[in-house]
């Protein structure tokens, strides 16, 4: 690895195997029979592996929503019109919107990150602003985005991880009307599959909403066939096809690892824009807990590509982080059993067979 | 109904459909993609509609543990020895056990009540202690309880509701080595299904401990054949079959649905009480959330026949109440984005087509 190579080259650290171990140990030891807490176990004997400590914390979240604009809402590709985006950047920072009532119930901390929208808006606190252009463009017609956006997406992506120095968990959330079209579009190129196996509804399109939106993706399949067909190359398929939040999610997820702060991972564009980081980092696996399966009938799809088993199955289809705050007392109360929970010894319990 | 029929006879309220017109009206005015938060959304309309308040709330959680013994264990159908039960007495109210760490984690009030142990235990701080008997009759060659017996088991499930006045949910946890044995028993005799389908590994038998464990099984429901050819009659089921923890579950959400609070049903045995109650008080239903799918093969069956689909599925199997606690923050979250969220007219958000 060279120090002058880009961020998203460098490879996150493997999980440290004592810790593993110890976690596997300490789970039999606790006053219960062996296994009988299920996922919840491995949660904390990983989530003490990622935090590199034996009793592992999930008390300070971070949750960081991108925000951006979609060219290819020229199509009409979303239930809902554009101003939107802007519209709930403000309902974000004012505590109205679902991620903001989540993170305001878990104590946890909300950054909303701007990384441009159609319609520029005024600064406004709260909001950190890093407007890489006035939205993507139409990746029906053209690509979504240069190399040097691509590039700075990413690293917005980045500096969000640095800003959220300390953290135990880290969640990306997104919003950005027409999103859903990106994302799927990108999940297509990664994953060589269809329009019509990973687009959805989204915010809510109607049957007739639907096929359209398919009919554009195969379109932008088509004009950006060359870059599809290296779909080993997620950098070029992320410019193609992205959105300015989906590569910031990726490169938000790599600095995360790189940094050793575990990621809890939202939706079904959030879970694309895993596929594309792990892509370009396969080691990124080890440092991803996926929270919920989406409504979005792509996601399923996107989540086996990944190897992905999420713990929720909710039915919500909002983004914003929305699913990975849901999911976060789960990761807290797997860290309080695993931490305080008595063993046989202690307890002085028979063991069973 | 008559004010001198027991309590179990008594139907409880419908729910106020003026409250469910009023939920749903909400929720379609919150920002966000209309029906975006999947299944919280009907969550909150339904606490909201029991708790007969448009802002609903379960921040005052009561979580009661029924603990009792089974005479079932002299066939050896548990990894663990009976005196086990007692010993996780012991552990809840020092803290230790799973369930008394979720309790605390959450700030529910936890309750212990013993039905009756083998080993006959002191009193002890934070037991409730309500001894029917030193544990049931072995369900494989006699009644498991009588008569007089199950009323009392059932008054025990009552009177642990009116300690819980005020609560805004109820949780029914269990402990008793051999408890699954009693449930699945029950489970068989009021679904009609073999021993094969609804028996598991409990606390972790091995499969030559499971083969057994059917063997007995089908060894009980010979004995109480007469019983169970009336399966409409849920009281000489739960008196064959049955525990004294099971029969308590049952009593406790009767008299939580009957005193407006919303009973959060945890796994197994306590979704066989559920099944129970329901056939009892077929109006039972509509107070009941279902937290979890065990891991225990047979509760999917007994989900399936409550037409319950569960929030979580963990692959937890360990009982006491623990897998509904895991769901309780879900819940909260639904009331939280229920009650807090701000509309589309007060947020000035435009709405999608």
């Amino acid at each position: 690895m060279s120090v002058s190579s880009p961020f998203w080259r460098q490879s996150p650290p493997s999980l440290n195997p004592d810790f593993l171990r110890q976690g596997r140990q300490r789970q039999a030891s606790l006053t219960k029979p062996a296994g009988s807490l299920g996922r919840l176990e491995q949660l904390a004997i990983t989530l003490s592996a990622q935090q590199q400590r034996p009793r592992p914390a999930v008390d300070r979240v971070r949750i960081v929503v991108f925000a951006a604009d979609h060219g290819v809402c020229a199509e009409g590709v979303s239930a809902f019109p554009q101003e939107v985006t802007g519209q709930m950047i403000a309902n974000f920072v004012n505590g109205g919107a679902a991620i903001s009532v989540l993170a305001r119930h878990l104590g946890a901390e909300l950054e909303v990150v701007n990384l441009g929208t159609a319609h520029p808006l005024p600064a406004r606190d709260g909001v950190v602003m890093a407007e890489i252009a006035p939205g993507t463009a139409n990746l029906a017609t053209a690509a979504a985005m240069s190399e040097e956006q691509l590039q700075a997406a990413l690293s917005a992506g980045r500096d969000a991880v640095q800003r959220a120095a300390g953290a135990e968990l880290f969640i990306g959330g997104e919003m950005g009307i027409g999103n859903t079209t990106a994302a799927a579009a990108v999940a297509c190129a990664l994953l060589d599959l269809a329009p019509e196996v990973l687009a959805g509804p989204g915010t809510g399109l109607d049957a007739d909403g639907l096929r359209h939106k398919v009919a554009v993706l195969h379109r932008a399949l088509q004009r950006h066939r060359d870059t599809v067909a290296e779909a080993d190359q997620p950098l070029p398929v992320l410019a193609s096809l992205g959105g300015f939040e989906v590569a910031a999610l990726a490169g938000a997820f790599l600095a995360a690892a790189q940094t050793r702060i575990p990621v809890l991972v939202d939706g079904f564009i959030a879970s694309v824009a895993a596929l594309a980081a792990t892509r370009l980092q396969p080691g990124l696996a080890e440092w991803l807990h996926f929270a919920h399966q989406s409504a979005e009938p792509g996601h399923a799809r996107v989540l086996a590509a990944l190897d992905a088993d999420p713990l929720l199955r909710l039915n919500m289809r909002l983004g914003e982080g929305s699913g990975a705050a849901a999911a976060v007392p789960l990761l807290r109360q797997a860290c309080a059993l695993h931490n305080q929970m008595a063993s046989f010894q202690d307890a002085g319990i028979s063991k069973g067979q």
